[in-house]
């Protein structure tokens, strides 16, 4: 058993407010985050597979397929976008790193083909990043 | 002559967008910048200032000082706010890389002390930035 | 369950040497780091929690509680410090990168709220780090 | 039990190629990494050893010996070389990450005193990597 | 006047071998790098372009079309080749990082419409790379 | 001319304090720098040198004379070492980054052989950095 780690990346803008909260609580529990306009990040993701190499292609999983993957189910889907208004799978949800993390992991979970899922990482920042996994079967 | 550089940190939301221009040609020169509600990233920021060692010190200028300029003229201002709504100096400008880099040299011009500002530098990725200077006096 | 990983930094000097053996040896085992005067590194910390995530703020743990007790329990007493001199749980110990994971480990042990504590890796450089770590229960 | 983790260089050519495949299949499969006359890639390396830190010496393992063992079996072997050709275990295999995170895997397996080799990662660009690892045992 | 400067990405095989020499002389100037069956890097290509941001679109130099330049003129000739053998222009010479930002300069020059190329930065790995420039006009 | 830079690597121990100043001016204007044992940093040089390309070898300068050096002239000197203890020329002197920058100019001034030395840039952490240069001549 070999893990394969894809690299992807994504920038993306966020707020962090429940309507049914005061601003005062909204400040106090999310800080910054809370800013009437938003802002956002870079983010980082990390895909990893696990499976046995193929001893023809000498691959765990093939890596243009891999890709295409991501691109097609992550990035396209949040790049350049507002995670709060953009993506219906958010609406009404803080969108938080571990949130953003999980909602990739269902986004990914079943689509990658030859390899199995086993990880999703995502940073927002150089200090702050998520990790949703299993443990690999086998 | 011995140049400084500090380097700070803030992350912002922002978008490309004119109003005198259709949504068509809107998307045609700001691509995926010109999404209706945004995007953002995490910007990186190195102020670099010239100046003579202090024999007593050992400094050209002093940190704490300089770190508290970084913070109130720049951090404060943009760190977790929208670029287009927050800012009106940006009010009404295409915030890209190189008009938030001569935003910032505006705002830390003439405000540092003891050594000279000479460049600014801004970060939106790791592959695009921009920078203003001038050449060190003396 | 999903695992949050916050990096925090702080710089510290240290020295391996031991009291009860001779100079040559101490010199044969540690190398470099025998040298009299002590040098020092800029040190990486990762601390990492699992949890599952609160569907109101969907935080796994309150990143600023979190913040909170990785600087009081942690860069409050390293940074700027001197690993021999200035930590009394670590006098008389030998402060490698390993002593280092193991120490902090213990500060953060119980002291995170909401989440658990299942990992805490320190780096020393780029190209050295230890972890310390349990399996997250559940 | 903790775990310490040595990074290591290397640089290397190869090509992704078989010679029982036409030259269509391969560029369908391998594309730009069948060009005919090869690439090459600045290759960063893990290697990750768990153990028990000895109370004297404050170490899981003596770093200059783990070192020793990266250098004299991997990047000795590795370094400055074609994949390809120079090394005999690769011939007429694919030489992707994931195969050349086994190899090193092989190469290093049992020769680590002291701790237990547990982790090796490859990465053969910042946004690709492979891993081969097994449980830490006790 | 601002700089902006655009990050791209390439690996690519090579060796350093002259012909004229003898394999010890070819191995006492060259060292590793003069290995028969060559090796390769992940070369990052930095563009700098000088200019006056266009107060309609905020844009030193459009970005979009500096990429094309830079993916037409560059990355399509260099990435996954081997710099002897399949750029012409550099056939007989050595391809050392400063030859190839000379060749890269050459590629560019001139290719950039709107800003003025003034730097052309080559890494050849983290530790190694070389820069070509001109004064800005104006 | 083309400018050509080696990256080199030094981890050291110091301590901003004067003997003339009492305790709490040295806190003031030091801030934690004056902590009694010191503390330490992993400091990266940059040396430039720039010159001509030798048409023979594709090179500014020979790199494995420039690496001697740094490494004889610098590394040995500072590497694992106290700077306040262990340098005579920073004996009595704070050694913040700007004055270890112009002390490693002044090692180097003179000694590289080919090129000339143009710019020395010593960072102290990622987001601190100081620089000595000079115009390149001709």
């Amino acid at each position: 058993m070999v893990e394969l780690t894809r690299r992807a990346y994504f920038c993306a803008g966020h707020r962090y407010w429940r309507d049914d909260w005061t601003a005062e609580k909204n400040r106090a529990v999310f800080g910054a985050c809370a800013h009437e306009h938003g802002h956002g990040h870079n983010y980082t993701l990390d895909v990893t597979v696990a499976g046995t190499i193929d001893p023809v292609t000498g691959m765990v999983v093939n890596l243009t397929e891999l890709d295409r993957v991501i691109q097609e189910r992550v990035v396209e889907r949040l790049d350049h976008r507002n995670l709060n208004a953009d993506v219906p799978e958010l609406k009404g949800r803080i969108p938080t790193t571990e949130v953003v993390a999980g909602f990739i992991w269902d986004c990914l979970n079943g689509a990658v083909t030859g390899g199995e899922l086993i990880r999703v990482r995502v940073y927002e920042s150089d200090d702050l990043w998520a990790e949703c996994a299993r443990r690999p079967n086998g």
